[in-house]
């Protein structure tokens, strides 16, 4: 015995959520249930309305419900500098700095050749036809740490040099608050090779 | 900068479910938006269909679809007792370890007073007219082993006894695999309170 068909159903629904096993999905779907009836049935319309409308901008592949989205668009973003990040949670990271007030790019992904995902899936054309059509000064490549990360950096690069322009890589090393003993030997030769000039 | 609005209203939408937290709903949405579109519509139409359609059963109260639940009219089931439980999670905890093959009865809630929670909402007409409708020999009370689950189980008890019925209630003692040194005082005092002749 157990829940009813389309109460077992939800549950099964709700597992497509990252981080969700079926007790989560449970929880989820009995609380709902409960007492959320109205909450529900308002995630269920924007979820529905998100899934159609939401596309990604134009221009930096960002998720937007617009061609180009507001950060594109917005008259204040410095013009001279593109960051180029992997995923939108990553522009959302480093908005929330307030160190950047540049301009954004979108890969949505990363080079990862024995996934299928070349060039073309990280939206290489758009990439180059964004550095053609604006003056910017210097790309920051703002990908992931990571060996895909770095290579997916390394090729961007050879791209925006043969374009004449300055590419620059985020700083790798001892993250504020971290503690040499703690961190890894990665982490820490990387350190010594960026050290800078005090 | 942010999200995008129909983003941004995606994540607030998502943050209804329990559990999930700011991060989570970036997550999730994100995730949905960049591969999972076809689990998103599903889910949302499923989470649609089932607030408006999901209601609760006649005789024991669990969430069902239809008037009388599967487990309600299923023709194997024990009609000689009868397990009340605070929520439909509870009869799925149940359902699992095999040890109970009898009805249900899903009190949604526990008394509380203070919350304004009373017998009319934990469903005390509906379970005084299973008791008179059926004739259960035992009925086992098995909400859970806290103040306001206690309070709950003897008030039942009370009715129960006035109908002339046998009403128990689950046992409480040290869990299996509990070390003695490392189970609360007021669990061991129940051990002992509940000790019985091998």
């Amino acid at each position: 015995m157990s829940f009813s068909p389309l109460v077992a159903e939800l549950m099964e629904a709700l597992r497509c959520l990252p981080g969700v096993g079926a007790r989560s999905a449970q929880r989820m779907a009995l609380n709902l249930l409960r007492g959320e009836r109205e909450s529900g049935r308002q995630l269920a319309r924007i979820l529905a309305h998100a899934m159609e409308h939401v596309g990604h901008c134009q221009q930096c592949r960002i998720f937007s419900e617009q061609p180009i989205c507001d950060l594109c668009r917005h008259p204040k973003r410095a013009m001279h500098q593109l960051c180029v990040v992997e995923s939108p949670a990553d522009v959302f990271a480093i908005e929330q700095t307030g160190a950047y007030f540049g301009r954004y790019f979108v890969l949505l992904g990363h080079l990862s050749p024995l996934d299928g995902i070349g060039p073309q899936e990280i939206g290489i054309d758009q990439f180059s036809a964004l550095l053609k059509g604006h003056p910017f000064e210097e790309i920051i490549l703002a990908t992931n740490a990571t060996v895909e990360g770095e290579a997916t950096a390394h090729y961007l690069a050879e791209i925006i040099k043969r374009q004449g322009k300055v590419a620059s890589r985020i700083a790798h090393g001892v993250p504020l608050g971290g503690e040499l003993e703690y961190v890894d030997g990665g982490t820490l030769a990387q350190a010594f090779v960026g050290r800078r000039v005090v």
